[in-house]
Order: structure tokens, then sequence, then C-alpha cells
């Protein structure tokens, strides 16, 4: 038996691992697509044979969940399917994790879809068998990035050094934040272009992109004013070096696009309601910037992009959609090892994923994650989420949600046993000194709870 | 590959198509009720492997979705389902125009029921597979009709010229629009007994009947004093002398009824609410116009058929149900074409459906369908169902609507060119001229868009 | 073709035929577990192959519906299901009575769940397919019986003879209801612990238990102080001789639990709301009458199972909730004879069922089911729920309702010809006499009927 693998966040695979998955996908499209051998007497058939996948779905979907069963049932498996919250033990109040854990007995694999940032990788931490995210809050969908990825090339005949137009509801759509990361990774430059006011890309994401993808904002002097509607430019590098040459005063970004990406606006994520939103039509397409351009949309689309552009050659959002099944067949596949050398965890190599320690804290001392959308504030997941998080030291301390991957800036650390607290923003041994660490949002939280500044606590003590 | 084939209307089957399905489905009747050669071992088992049907319900069914898909793994083959609107893609705003594009690289075949009438054509306009219309508001449901013809097959031997009486809400049930045009094509006489006040069939089901399918009304005079409850009696003809036959003062309607189909009170097209309605019980089917007819029901029933019936021999409704899953088998294996010989574009002989030129206009100008539920006064559907009209030309303009098929009458035909108009009812002349043409519901709304009348304008061009 | 065999109490099953589901079980549970040769491969995967399950769910439920259809699937059989009442035909206004009838043909067996108690009998009374009671009301819920048994043989080696404390909401839990007569059946030493104020066994299930089952509770004096917290304690004697040697004052009940089985307060059971409610935990765990228990839970759990337990070798809830695919197979392939031998219809030895004489009297006449929740009072099953009752004779007249087995306790007896009735709780010569009886709740129920007492005619009469 191969270790359990999961995928909850597109960084959970590598590069290697993503292009093996659109090797394997490319193989079951034409089989699929191939009318004069029926896809009914293909070898793909029968190697789920025997196989239960489980759809958990605690929030609307049509799309998502019908092409996971797609992909299981074409493989030859089998699927059994929880799609309305209202009807599903969490309406007796039952945590996921109790759920995940179940599920395990009566499936080889499990997807899922929550309202709650975080709530796949909960799941996971359960679960006896692969998790798959199909989507939690405002966090990640992998598998739309994968999917993406794929259309990017199809269209384009490779999805790697692309320019990519991403725009619409930046700060809302999961579906972005797993795309840019996985755009970063492959060395994409990416113009983002909100589709209303607030709607820019959120500080951790940008943060991460920065730090951990090394893709970096050109100044905004750079942004040409013909660019007045894109809020920014990532231009991600291999080297440290080449930062400097992409950032010098006499570089060009390019100017036409190879992908324009819209979204819709995510009102489920907007307590608030309605907003002004932009709306591509063939006129705004039909500007120099973007006149090559693929159009992609993860759809459903609700206005923001006008029916006359489906006859165009590269409305390529029908296509995207078709690649739902075959991709998600390739990915089930390769977790659940059913063909011969597929299975993913054979492959590791191509993207250095960051590596921090990890950190677990009591809940009734010190900080919490600070999205109020976590997994973690959900009242039936208390006992089960623990209060856990990522240390991560560049500019400062920085912890990240285990669940949500959240980022608190500028945290406190405290040592439980002094009951002192360091400066914010300190950075912190890692080992044996982590045992006693306790982590405060700021100074006066600290304060608060008792502790002391560290000098003053040894000055009082010496 | 054969060319796509939808059935959403009755009427896309031809006469010879319709026995074609009725074979196929006695056959696999017998292999079902096969308990000595269990039917695990048929052939049927495996003719649909990897097949996939999708089912999307938009509005409530147990019966008609449960039938389908058992129908479908009956054959071997495997079902994705979407069962409730509230967790679907439409909760989030997405266009069936889009849903059933999308749906169409998921599966081979699509069933789908909606509230909106036309919403069926309107999936198939858009869908890449077979489309099933699984009932759309109270537009049709054609492969209930298939059940219910079948079933006049099974208890009298044939379904054709039979002798059937028809109650219940004539105006909302959409089983009975699809069920009196098949009984018309196979030369019933069909007598309708409104369940209730307002529930006489529908101005639009009664013309076509009479013009499309040589179905007339007999005089009000010849329907004997002792039919009191019979709105009309239709008989079918042949050639036009014999309606001259029939109607002649001395012609005697038959009087025992072969089958007396009842149908609920379809309160949810009524928003008015509750209404009186008829019951039937045993005492009612003892009248001497009934003793032998069989009596079917489309279930579910709420009320208007007692219980106590269920023990008459030839209370045939719960048998009208179980032939839903051999009726389906065989309708889905022909539109897949998934065994020799039995596909259902090879045959087109025995119905001469009616071929109208198909006319669209901006929406902004002229008229719109006049059915508040057609689907496309859907707003969500507006940028895809195109204001489309068949053009109909007996007695005066008619046109009927693509999707929902209500007619227009003495509808008024206006030159966008010469922005003139003629006469209400004029006829049209078709080809090259229908490309100008605008239709207006009235004169008057002719004029308000700045119209002037043919005779007119040309005077004042002269 | 085997007798119909259904599933609605547990005591529908032999103890033979319980055994044999078990080591049916143990079977299936040994090829799910085996990594090295894959399940796909395994014989069982095909012995349901054409099969159908149909699964209709009124009421909310993850777990039971999974479990079953993921059984089906594993047995290589396929699963229609409706999950959802609001979606189904019950939202148009159909009996289940009729849908039972109807699903009979799509299906080859159906498993039913609903909020009313008896809704699954009665579905058996119409339905054509073997019924299994996936919950019905706070009635039964025979199959998660048959884990909690099986769960007792795989953590104490044997499911006989066991003492178990059972602890929770024990009026609404209809788990509990079939898992004591299970225990009772099996010489069980059962305590009962109520989770809070009024939770405490329902005096039809104490009457059943001791008058039954042979299943006797202790008296109060014999448990010691120390045992505040448990309401009664049951035992079980094979003779009636024995009652006495356990009830004699030198008797000592055993003081170490092998089972600690809890469960949730029943919120949707109560509808006045929240109530105080036992937690558990490890302390309490760790008296020493428990300190040896495995801890069971038929999960979901919602607060009352503290999740620190969770790592305790003994806490066994997720091997009990692991074993509801593997027995459900085993049940299915059972009712369905799936395998040679296996037919459940097979054995019969090990449990006298009590057999009484069953009654039916018009509605308009006497009495009806007292039961609130029974399903003979849900409007749209009156046509079809006949009022039927077991007449049981034993300490007085006692009528138990056919459907959800409650009792009425001291029932007057009416003679429908001479309009007389007899003393509350006479008893009742049964045969011809019962042709003409009729019951009522009591004797001013009889009287305002017309009916004369017996004595009191007579004299009149003579």
């Amino acid at each position: 038996m191969s270790p359990l693998r999961h995928l909850i966040s597109i960084n959970d695979l590598s590069n290697a691992e993503i292009e093996q998955v659109f090797a394997s996908a490319t193989k079951y499209l034409s089989q699929l697509s191939n009318k004069d051998t029926p896809y009914r007497v293909s070898r793909s058939l029968k190697i789920a044979t025997g196989r239960v996948l489980a759809t958990l779905f605690y929030e609307p979907s049509t799309r998502t969940r019908l092409s996971f069963e797609s992909a299981m049932l074409r493989l030859g498996g089998r699927t059994i399917s929880s799609a309305d919250p209202a009807t599903s033990s969490a309406a007796k109040g039952e945590s996921l994790a109790d759920t995940a854990r179940v599920v395990s007995s009566y499936a080889d694999a499990l997807v899922i879809r929550h309202p709650r940032d975080g709530a796949a990788r909960l799941a996971a931490e359960y679960a006896d068998i692969p998790v798959i995210n199909g989507g939690d809050g405002s966090h990640e969908h992998p598998t739309q990035t994968l999917c993406d990825l794929y259309t990017l090339q199809r269209e384009k005949g490779t999805f790697k050094g692309l320019n990519v137009v991403i725009s619409g509801d930046l700060r809302g759509s999961r579906t972005i934040h797993s795309f840019v990361y996985a755009l970063a990774r492959f060395k994409a430059e990416i113009r983002l272009m909100p589709g209303g006011k607030g709607m820019e890309l959120p500080a951790h994401v940008d943060w991460r992109l920065r730090n951990e993808f090394h893709s970096h904002p050109l100044p905004k002097a750079k942004i040409a004013s013909a660019n007045a509607d894109i809020d920014a430019v990532y231009r991600t590098v291999d080297q440290p070096h080449q930062l400097a040459l992409v950032t010098a005063s006499d570089f060009v970004p390019r100017k036409e696009a190879d992908i324009f990406y819209m979204t819709r606006f995510q009102k489920e994520r907007w307590p608030e309601g309605k907003k002004d939103y932009l709306k591509i039509d063939s006129k705004f397409l039909r500007d120099r910037r973007y006149r090559n351009a693929s159009v992609l949309h993860p759809l459903p689309r609700v206005g923001e992009l006008d029916a006359e552009l489906d006859a165009l050659p590269r409305a390529a959002y029908f296509r995207q959609a078709s690649y739902g099944v075959p991709i998600r067949m390739a990915l089930i596949a390769g977790l659940l090892d059913l063909s011969r050398g597929s299975a993913l965890e054979k492959f590791s190599s191509g993207f250095p994923k960051a590596q921090y320690p990890l950190h677990q804290q009591p809940r009734e001392l010190g900080l919490c994650c600070v999205n109020p959308n976590c997994i973690t504030h959900d009242k039936q997941e208390g006992p089960y989420a623990g209060n856990k998080f990522y240390l991560v030291q560049k500019d400062g301390l920085r912890l990240r949600c285990y669940y949500c991957e959240t980022d608190i800036e500028n945290a406190v650390v405290g040592n439980r046993k002094a009951k002192t607290y360091s400066a914010a923003g300190a950075a912190v041994k890692t080992g044996a000194s982590l045992k006693d660490a306790v982590f405060f949002r700021s100074i006066s939280d600290a304060a608060r709870a008792g502790y002391k500044p560290q000098r003053k606590a040894q000055a009082a003590a010496g």
C-alpha cells in the first residue's frame, strides 16, 4: 500500500505530478472522443471496477459533483453521493471530522465541497482514504485549476510561461487563488483585473506569490496608462537576480495576452449583496491586448460573459468544461493507483514546496485563526479542529492556519513556562523551544493574559 | 454516427417509431419478468455498458427520475443525477443553456424536467447529446405518453382506434396534452371530461387536434344528454370526406369506453389554489358507459381515484406504472443506437409531421411568446432562448412558439425595410421575404412601433 | 421463488438468521479489508449484478443511506435513490403506499426511512419486493441493531449474555428500542441510564421485554446506591423458575459492564426542544463499573461523547460504523437470495416470535392507534393504512398497532351485532367471534357509540 495522498491545495501536487495527470488526461480524452471504437469497449472502463467514490457536497454544485461522478463511472467505478446539506447528518449536528471517518469505511476516495475555508484539510486529517477538495469556502478549488491549466495547454500548446489576464472577483473566488499559484509555478506573467470595487487579490495570496512562488508585482509605473483596468502584473522569476532585470526601468511587460480568464461575482462570499461588476463582450475583446487571447471561464457565468461570444473560435470555456471528466479520471486513477505506474506518490520533482514547522496551541490560550470563515470557527468542529499553525518566518513572525492557510502577520511569541513574551515579529527558534511557545496576536493580548516583556521579566528575575 | 435525435414532444416520434419502441419494450418486459432465467444473466444488461445518463430535475419527481435511472441501470449503463433545483448550479444563477452544453461533456444522454414550458426544447438546442423531455411545465411529457399508449396495447390488445375517456385537469396536465396528440394519431375517439371548472382542454391543443391531427369535435348536439359530464368528443378521420360522415346528423358516437384515463389536479399549475375536483369511485365506474373500461392514471394520485378501486382487475394504473422501466429502456436503446437495427432515426413513416418555416426576430422589436410560463420569459435564459416562431398559416396568420408551442393567432406581419404592416391575419409569402419580416401581436402594436399600413404607405410612397 | 421477506423489526429475524447474517458479514469484512488481493477481483463483486436497490429517505440521513448504497455497489449491484422528501412525489401528495407499489416495479429491494412510526410496515404491506426498515420514527432501526450486536461480537468475542449499559435518550431513540429486544433475546443483562429527565424506556418497550422476551427488571433495591444513575437493570431468564433466583434477596447483579452504549439526544422527537443531557468523558469511564467496557455509539454524536475518548483502544464506535457495509451486504444477499444457501427464509429456529391474532376494524367505529406519530394518522395514508391491531391477551386485553407496535391497554371489546360491550380488559375469544368484534379505548367511548354493557343488554333482552 502506498501512503495516503490527498489533494487539498494545488500545491499538494508537484509540477511533475501535474504533468503526469495531464498526460493521463490526454489519453482518456482521446478514448472518450473516439466515436469509431466506442468508449464502452475501452480498457479504462475497467480499472476502477469495484471501487466506490463518495461525494459529500455541503454547498450547491452541479458541475463539479457530476463531473467527478462521471469520471468515476467512466473508469468503471461507482459512486455514492450526499448532494444536499439539509438532508445529511450535518443537519443532525454531526461534525465533518466524524463524517469523514465514517465515510472512509464506505468508500475508497472522498470528494468534499464545503462553504468553510479549510474544511477539506480537516476532512483529510480524519479520513483513512484519499480526500479531494471540491472547493472549500474561498480557499482553493484545485481540480478546477487542473482543468484550467490543461485548457491552456490545449489552446496554446503549453501551459508554461504564458501571459494570462485574470478578471473578476479576485477576492472571493477560490478558483482564482488556486490558479494564480499554479500559474506562478509555471512562470506565467499574470495580470489582475478586479471585476469591481474591493475585489482585488487578498493580501495573503499576494504575499505567497512573492515569497513562496517567486512571482513579483511589477512597479505600478510599469503598468502603462493604457492598462488602467489592470490592478497588478506579476512576473515569475527563476533566480533572484532576474527580479532586478524585471523591475529595471527599461523593462517592458508583454502587451498581448495569451489567455483572458474571466470569473463570476461570488455572491455567496459577499454578505453585503450585489455589486457593480465588469461585463465582457466582443467589443471588449477586440482590444489589441486581448485580440489573440483564448477566453476561459470556470463557469457558471451569470451575465459577466456575453452570450454572443460563444460563437468565437477562441471562446474556450465550454472546451474547458469538457476537460473536467478526463482530468478527474486521471486524478482519481493517480490517487488510487489504479493503473500500473501512474500512482501520484511516485513523482515529487519540480516543485520545492515550502516546508514550515507546525505548532499547535490550546484554544483557551493565545490566538486563533483570524479568518472568521475558517472551519476552526465552526462550533461543531471545535473539538476536532486543532488550533494549529505553520510557523512562517520571512519578514517577521508570520503564522499560517493549518486549515485555511490564512496568515497572521507580526504575531507575538510567548513562553508558557516563563510567562514572558518577545517583541512583535521577533523570530522564533524552532525545535525544543517551540514546545513551550504560545502565540498572541499582539503585545496587548499577551499582556492581558498576564505575560511580561522578556527583558523586563529577565530584569525582574535578575 | 447518426444525427442527433431528441424526444421533446411525442410528435418527435413517427408512428412507426412508436411501434418500434413498443416492440422493443415488450422484449425487455419479458426479460424483466422472467424469474426462472434471472434478469441478471440477460444480454440486455450489457448493451449500455460504459454509457452515462444524466438526469437534471428542476421540479420534484420520484417516479419519472427513478424509472429513467432504473431503465439505464437495467441496460447496464450508469447514471448521474441532479435531483434538487436548490442544490444545483441554477441556484448560482446559471442558465439552462449553459448547463445543457456542459453536461453534454459528462454524459451520453440527458433527461430534463423543468417547471417552464419549452425548457426541454431549449436544452436540446444547446446540448450535443440526445435530450429527453421528462416533463416541461404544462407543455408535454412524452415518455409518460409512451407508457400510456403501451398500457392501452397491453390492456386491450391494441392502442389504435380505441374509445378513450380522459378526465381531470385537462388544462394543467402536460401528460394529457401529449396523450391526446398520440391518441388522435392512432385514430382514437376521445371524450373529454374536465375535472373541474376551467379545466377544459386549452384552445391551442384543440386547434392542433383539428388542424394537424384530423381529429374533430363532434357537434355538441351529438353528445347525448346522458353525457352531461362530457365536454367534447373528438373523432379522428383519415380523409376529409369522412368528416362529413362523422358530423352527419345520423351519426351516433360509440357509447362504451375502452379506457377511462384519470389525472390529478395539477395544483402547481394553478396559482389560485385548490378547486373542486371530480372523484372517481367504483360506483361511478359501474355506469354502463365505463363498465368495461380499463382504468388508467399516470400517478401520483391525490384523492381523485378511490383506493377501493385498486382491487378491480381493470384497475390498470399500477401495471401502467410498471411499464415505465421497459418503455424507457427501449427509448434509451433507440436514441443511443445501442443494439443493432434499433436506432430510432431509421424509421420515419406513418406520421406526416407538420412542417412550418421558422422565423426569428429580435426581442426588442415586435412580439414575444404570449405564454407567461414559457422558458423564453425566464430572465436567466433570455440571452440563449431566441425569439423564434413557426409560421403556421391555416385560417389566418398563426405563429407558434418554437419552445413551448403556444400559438399566437391573427398576428400582424410588418416589413422592417419598408416599415409597413399588413392587415391582421394576412398571409405571408415565405422565402426571401421572411428575412425582412417582423411580427406584431396587433395592428395597434405595429402602429405604436411606427409602422404604417401597407396600402397607405404605398400611397404615400407612390 | 422464495416467499417475500421484509426486515421491519429486529424481531422479523430469528436468532439463527442473525447468526447467519453475522457469518456472512465476517466473510465480506475480510474481503473488504484484504489489501493484498484487491477487493475488486473478489467474487462478491458480482453476486448482485443486474440487481437494483431503491433507497427512499423521507428524513435526513447520510450514514444509513450511504452505507446501504455502498453495500449494494460492493456486491456488484446498483442503486436508485430519493434522498430528499421535498423533491419527491410525496411533495405532490402521493401516499407512501402508492410509492411503494410503484417503486416495486423499478427495483429489486427497497430501503425506507420515514419520520412516522410504522411507515416501513406500511410500505412492506404494499410492496412486491423486500422492504428494509432504515428507521421509522421512534419505532425501530433494525439494521443499526445488527451492526451493534455484531460489534459486541467483534469486541468481546460473543454477543450473547453480556452486561450492557445503555445510556441516553431511551425514549426517543428507535435504535435503542430495537437493540434492547435483541439483547434480551441473547440473554444480556441490560442497565438503563437515561440521558436526561423523562428519557426513560417507554412503557410499551418495558412490557414487551418482560412479557415477550423474558427479560425482567430487578427490584429497585437490588440496584446499589452506587448506581444512582441507573434507572433499571433487566435480566433475561430462560425458564420461569430462574426469575425467582434472580429476584431473590441474596442475588447480586454483576458490577462490571462489558459494553457502554451511548446515544445522542433525539431532538427531532422532542418538540419541546433542548434538554439537559449526560456527557460522557474519559473521567466518567474510569469508574470501575465501566473501566473494561467497550464504548459504542450508533452515531452521529452531537457532544454527548467527548472527542478525547476517540484515542482509547476501547472506543469502538468508528469500528462499529465500519461494520455498516459488510452487515448490510450480508442482509441484502440474504433477502435477495444472491448466493447459494444464504437465503434468509431457510432459517427459523432459535426465536419463538410471539404470534397474536390480527384484527381490523373500520376507522369510523371504535379506537384508532393511540400513538399520534403513527403512520395511520398521516392524512395521505388514511385510505391505505388499515385500522389493524394484534390482540395481545396477557394481563388483560391489550391491543398492539399492526404498524407502529404501540400497545393499548385495557381496551374494551364490543359486539357489533348485539351492540354490547364487555368490561374493560375482559378477554376475547378469538376465531369466529372476532369477526363481529369492535374495540373501544374505554367504557365511556363504547357507551357514547350507543353500546350497552353485556349483562344489562342481556338482562334487557332476557
